[in-house]
């Protein structure tokens, strides 16, 4: 029953064919683009992180040995049917139980599908069953099969010695740091990717990073061997979507073009073709767009945020400008 | 989206359609008389006790303050649909996760149903979803909206005085006493039925009690009020599937027509038609046809026994012996 990515290949190509998009990330981040991404084509596929070690996942992975759920459950969640029994199988799986006692703050989704790796012996195949239960407008893989642990190089965790390196592991402790991360790896370094998402790199129109929380979601995905080399090598192009702000500790004093800084840092190898920002955010977009060309792209800039001055994109105004870029 | 029950009420009869069964019960019981009565008819109906307090399900009530979801969840399973969605999501709700941790023990399915319960408010909706989930064969319904408590008189608990009568509280405890169960009542005392399960006992052609645990699973129905009343003034035929073994503790004594004599002293207004027992369990068939004749029904003998000398009874028989007499 699993739901087949289009088996078309490199060669397949048909001008009236939806967009084969990839979407890279995880967390609250990889939401917003999916919840974009759905309403521009029907031939999306999340790559998500693996290395939370966070809240339900977190305890789900040091009870159970089993990858953390959570991100490619939101994943789901975002791509889920658009009628009753998508969008109230959807409430199950992300609702929590809140309790005094030991089943509290766990996500039902979480439950489910680290029920069905049990049952399948397979990441990919119980996520699938997930899918079809969701009416799932796409289908979410890891990005690697094997649990990941996320190790930063931070500077200034003593405000005493404000440009001393401190290695900092987990994503929790990374994500959460009073110090400014450098650059993050994996542990274990070179981590087995998930072959259905280097599949789906290789036969993808276009590959989105971000948004999301810049070293523990969306670079990981560049440190997983395979998948950085499917991700430098692929014809699709690269759009990269810029957070709409910094996120306090991991990206604290990040202007725009920082952004992709780091990520060449990660990924020297990896050109770009399109980066999107938020008009609002980019007071001045001449060092930007500098950075943008030496990456070999150009900047799109649109409004995208919800306008309540927090730091989540509006659907519909990413979803627009998106389309503006990928459909032509 | 909930299924429904056929709606032609008392006065839409048709020779032509299934007959409509209502099985009374809980547990392994009522899994065993759920999967003969689906090879039987198409329209079963499940009325389960909600008095557990061991194991997943008793963590749950006492974390949650939700009904005991184990024998709901288990009745869904015996219901499940015949293709690779139903079983594959009836294994997944059989699921027990293992481990070290906090969710050791729990079934993956009482987690779901008590999720749904959480999110729609409404214990039969919830119920309704995952057997629309399932592609179940019928519909399961609990036969009181409040968890109860069974509490028991037993004889004996101190071998020293065999014929002292001790008050125990709790299902487990009642199922696992040394002593003999005498009889059963519930806290709270009259505990509200289930509407949709009142509703059912009065459209129903056959009504069927057992087998099961009998002071635990097959008696709690009656000493709810209004599906007692219901179980009496039915127009609905009634049939007793009595045990293939006692049980130890609750039934460790008992020759086939006690089952009939217990049952009588719970609910003395209760006719019987049909008494259903196994050839093999019955050495002398007189005095269990005495107390059938008096409770007004005649006594149908058939082999039922898995023939591995253990207390199951065999699907394909039991659905024989039930097709011969529902089907007439």
């Amino acid at each position: 029953m699993a739901k087949s990515t289009a088996p078309d290949g490199p060669d397949g190509d048909d001008d009236s064919r939806p967009p084969r998009v990839v979407a890279l990330g995880g967390g609250h981040g990889l939401y917003a683009s999916l919840s974009a991404l759905r309403r521009v084509t029907t031939d999306v596929t999340a790559i998500v992180t693996v290395a939370d070690d966070g809240g339900s996942s977190g305890r789900l992975r040091r009870e159970l040995g089993v990858l953390p759920p959570g991100d490619l459950r939101m994943a789901l969640a975002a791509l889920c049917g658009d009628d009753e029994w998508g969008h109230t199988w959807t409430q199950v799986l992300q609702h929590r139980f809140r309790s005094e006692g030991e089943l509290h703050g766990h996500a039902v989704g979480n439950l489910l599908i680290v029920a069905l790796w049990e049952l399948l012996g397979d990441s990919v195949a119980g996520l699938d069953w997930v899918g079809q239960l969701l009416g799932a407008h796409g289908r979410v893989l890891p990005m690697s099969s094997a649990p990941l642990e996320i190790s930063a190089e931070v500077e200034g965790v003593d405000p005493e010695r404000p440009y001393e390196l401190t290695t900092v592991r987990g994503q929790v402790a990374c994500a959460s740091t009073s110090g400014r991360v450098r650059s993050i790896s994996l542990l274990p370094e070179e981590p087995p990717a998930s072959p259905q998402a280097v599949k789906a790199v290789r036969e993808a129109d276009w590959v989105v990073f971000g948004p999301g929380s810049w070293f523990t979601s969306v670079l990981p995905h560049l440190l997983v061997p395979d998948l950085a080399h499917a991700l430098v090598t692929t014809r699709a192009k690269r759009l990269v979507a810029l957070n709409l702000s910094p996120q306090k500790g991991e990206t604290d004093d990040f202007r725009p073009e920082t952004y992709l800084e780091v990520l060449r840092e990660h990924a020297p190898k990896l050109g770009v073709d399109v980066v999107l920002a938020d008009t609002g955010t980019v007071e001045d977009p001449l060092p930007l767009e500098a950075v943008v060309g030496e990456l070999g792209g150009r900047l799109e800039l649109a409004e995208l945020s919800m306008g309540d001055g927090g730091p989540r994109h509006d659907p519909d105004l990413f979803a627009t400008a998106l389309e503006r870029i990928l459909v032509d």
